[in-house]
């Protein structure tokens, strides 16, 4: 059966949204291209066009979930003053990953392949949290709330500080109300950080 | 062959010694309590007494090394002020880290494996760091350096705080002059917040 040409970008998001279904449903252990390619009538060949490794489908599938996030963060948008609108956000982080948990236990079983790897969509995230941060920061330190001479360091530095609540391993397995604790004590404590007057 | 009657502990110490050498030749994915049972000369039975589980096996060789590197740390105590103190509690903290990592590989396979599992060595570690962190405000707050009416709190968010420093998922294929920087500029946020003479 020959399939019609299509553009590449929707083929590889055909690609992706199959290998997540198959990924959900027996695990990526129990999945391989092969797999994937025989779901979407495509050849191994094909599907490796794309892709050059299961590992480069878990890490593009991640960064869909990346990029879904952000969106989400940007709707929740609020006005309010720095120091609270950093608790806003750290919070509503937390929560979406403890959501994406839930829903798709799968994305935990990707994280912990993926951690002895060096992959984009961990790094994409990464940069995404600083540059979050930093222009949070920059926010405060303009209405007069915030002191800080190098927003771009202490961005880095803050987006390090919540790894214990944003990064999917410290999520897992804890109940539900340690971890709000910890969030709640981890943003006290960057929230006195930066504003302390006599921080250079 | 009868082996002679030891006392438990001697035992349990004996079969973490060679589980440990086994898990760093063959990795943990590659070892059976069979096979250490056969390593050791013992039954798989007597084995299972003293570990119902490769699980079980592997958190005790965790929480032994914890242990090494709580001593470890106890001998580098320095009478340098609490800021400074800070810096070099955590920067050694992550060196002994780097370390075993490198002499001992499996030890992260191990705390990949063991991250799904809610173990003792976890806590473990988790509270010992809280209870180090909050000595050292204490310490810094009795000299006037710090500013805190609340120990337990802050170091419980401190030792949070510096999980992206601290815990081995974050120290693999990280380059070291990175870490070195991540490490400073969380050192340096820490610092700022404890000694905001504002902090509640």
């Amino acid at each position: 059966m020959r399939r019609p040409r299509r553009k590449a970008e929707d083929t590889r998001a055909e690609i992706l949204d199959t290998a997540e279904l198959l990924f959900a449903r027996n695990g990526i252990s129990g999945c391989s291209i092969a797999h994937i390619a025989q779901a979407l009538g495509m050849s191994p060949a094909n599907v490796f066009k794309h892709f050059h490794s299961k590992i480069s489908l878990a890490d593009a599938i991640c960064d869909r979930h990346i990029v879904k996030m952000v969106d989400r963060l940007k709707a929740v948008e609020t006005e309010a003053p720095a120091p609270e609108r950093l608790g806003v956000v750290v919070r509503q982080l937390m929560n979406i990953h403890l959501e994406a948990m839930r829903e798709a236990p799968f994305m935990f079983e990707m994280i912990l392949m993926l951690a002895e790897t060096k992959i984009a969509s961990g790094r994409h995230y990464e940069q995404m949290l600083q540059s979050l941060f930093c222009d949070l920061i920059r926010h405060g330190v303009e209405s007069g709330v915030y002191y800080c001479s190098d927003p771009i360091r202490r961005g880095r530095a803050v987006a390090a500080a919540f790894a214990c609540v944003l990064h999917p391993v410290f999520l897992v397995n804890e109940p539900p109300e340690e971890l709000q604790a910890r969030c709640d004590e981890t943003v006290e404590l960057v929230n006195i950080a930066l504003q302390n007057p006599l921080a250079k």
